[in-house]
């Protein structure tokens, strides 16, 4: 990858010109609203609820009004937002060096990455070397294959790995395209924001006119940053201002997406919270920032099996700046499977466990809810929701829900 | 209900109508490709795979062009196109027996056609009463308490749960909505197919356009009948015209639905191909009419279960005219739920396992292929598939799909 020093800074506007460079590569995926989800983040917790757990011991259920935009990646090209960023990588080393670009990139990653890589590298033309370890299941092995990546096996350590890939580097010239702690990146996922504040103006501004479609699911679609495309709810509620979205919630692994939404609407007014998982310590950056300084390794597993990293480097300095990143929530398992359902159930939607934190988080993190009720009031807010992958099986739904 | 000979004719027109009356109460529900799906079904099957059923013994592999685009009826107001039904049988009821409506409504149904009707009065501010066996399971019991209607049980069999309804007929004066077998109800599911026909030009305009975004999945909303939200596919290849849509696939039931369609469509070109399942004598359709006469009853646990029913008096007149409905396709349990699970791990689509059926004869059906690929030729064909509901739970999901 390029020289961090050479990047474009972490701007809004670098994150415009990155929009620009992928446009014609991904897919300027759905904003979705579904009124039932709506009607459940806007009605206090039930206090009996096994999901119920208070901001403070006793505290009656928030009371806050949530109104929630879907921003659909599972929908992007190999369902997941990771096209954005690798796109991005490889638009811009095709820029500034066409010639390393030549050699092919490499990775290690078993998950959205790896696919999301090997797919850019195909569409440009060049060689890209995925390193998994040898334990990784057949059908990501396959899935990476499929794109047309060589599958490079290591030992399932995180050292093992990276011998591999400097050998590979040094061998083949090849060039790594780090999962998410790399300015391109980080500005390449930060161009889901750009689409979902412009598409979440159309919902909202539908919202309030039309007169049809109550109790259900609605999509905005649109062409380009002007698309005309929507189809707002309009249950005649009306929450937070005309003026767009008040908030948006990104989960938060690796870092790289959160700090790319951060990045984009940095200047716009609207607040940008991280949604993490607390199981077994996977809430690296809430805790991170509560003590101001990064946790540099976390070993959970969570079912949100997208966040199991901790931040990096360039990540922690974005996402631990309290102007960029209001605040962070963290979320048990049986919430993260509470919303995962609803999501399926009710608003039909399809989506990993990863995708469902963020959702989690407004419905039942109690912190942000009384946060919400607190600095919203009665008028609301306007929330957000990246939904950022929906790579997964039935066999694993059915594990994860088995009775 | 009205009086049948007082109902509007079973023309477009009517329906037509249908939409007029009920585009308040309902979602136009999107329109959905996913260039995955469309690729599968434009790639001869595997001859070595267990779903391969071939046309013929010794047949090859059937090589069609289809391009799929959903109508998403799983997004529907209470998760099936059978809202729409309702809300046109009691827009009629108003409209010529108000004194009638004023006293309720009465069904008997355990599934979406129960939730659809207790919605509609209940917008209509008239009570519904559902009679359902007592053996109904307790989610569906409380699904539909939650929308108003009141419960009254009955035994299991046909005979007990008429007994039922008749007397509270007789004794609340109440007005039985049938769940198809009535032309205000076809009327009404009928409205879907408008909206697909308009819809599709809108994707199929901008298909041949745009420039971006290939490999996922893309939607078109869209705020009335002129609605301007598209966003198509773009993997740069072209199918069918650009009239419009060539076909229509519609799984078959009741076939309440599928007459709607037949109905909507009469004139229009586009043709109109029953999905059934096959598993336990479920393709009464396709045996009725290859024999000329209606099967009167089936029984027959398939996992397709809206489709367990067979058709009535009224909707085996529309659906066995060749002219309105071309052709009937079955598919075996196997192939249903291969489809409902590429609709969910590729499109990200929730859907429930009747809705899979349509999908499942464009994808394994090779009668259906090979009469496609004959018609149509190497222009191929853009085949509108309805996706009937999404009312499912993890928990039966999990059942279907456990290793």
């Amino acid at each position: 990858m390029a020289d961090i020093s050479t990047c474009p800074p972490l701007t809004r506007s670098s994150v415009q010109a990155a929009h620009a460079l992928i446009a014609p590569h991904i897919h300027r995926t759905p904003v979705l609203t579904c009124s039932t989800l709506t009607r459940l983040a806007s009605t206090p917790q039930d206090a009996s609820s096994p999901l119920f757990t208070p901001s403070t011991p006793g505290a009656a259920p928030a009371s806050p009004r949530i109104n929630l935009l879907f921003k659909c990646e599972n929908t992007q090209r190999i369902g997941a937002f990771k096209a954005r960023g690798a796109f991005h990588a490889l638009s811009r080393l095709r820029q500034t060096s066409p010639e390393l670009l030549e050699k092919g990139v490499i990775t290690h990653s078993s998950g959205n990455h790896a696919q999301a890589l090997a797919l850019a590298a195909r569409e440009f033309g060049v060689k890209a070397t995925i390193v998994m370890p040898e334990i990784s299941t057949k059908s990501k092995i396959e899935g990476t294959r499929s794109q047309g990546a060589e599958v490079v096996f290591s030992g399932s350590t995180s050292v093992e790995r990276e011998a591999v890939v400097k050998r590979l580097m040094n061998e083949r010239g090849m060039t790594l395209v780090p999962p998410y702690d790399h300015p391109d990146v980080i500005l390449g996922q930060g161009t889901l924001a750009l689409e979902l504040e412009g598409q979440a103006r159309e919902v909202l501004g539908g919202y309030r006119g039309a007169g049809t479609g109550r109790g259900g699911c609605s999509f905005a679609a649109g062409r380009g940053l002007e698309g005309q495309g929507t189809n707002g709810t309009t249950d005649g509620t009306t929450y937070g201002a005309t003026k767009g979205l008040d908030a948006v919630i990104a989960p938060c692994g690796g870092g790289g997406m959160l700090s790319g939404v951060a990045t984009a609407l940095d200047g716009t007014g609207i607040r940008v919270f991280g949604a993490e998982p607390s199981f077994q310590g996977a809430d690296d950056a809430t805790r991170g920032v509560a003590a101001g300084k990064r946790v540099e390794s976390v070993k959970t597993l969570t079912i949100a099996d997208g966040l199991r990293t901790p931040l990096g480097e360039i990540t922690w300095k974005v996402v631990s700046n309290k102007e960029k990143v209001k605040g962070f929530y963290s979320v048990t398992e049986e919430q993260i499977k509470a919303a995962m359902r609803l999501m399926l159930e009710r608003a039909k939607i399809f989506i990993e466990p990863s995708a469902a934190v963020g959702v989690a988080v407004a419905l039942y993190n109690e912190e942000f809810r009384s946060m919400v009720e607190r600095e919203a009031g009665p008028e609301g807010w306007d929330v957000g929701v990246v939904l950022t992958g929906g790579n997964t099986t039935m066999e694993a739904i059915a594990k994860l829900f088995a009775s």
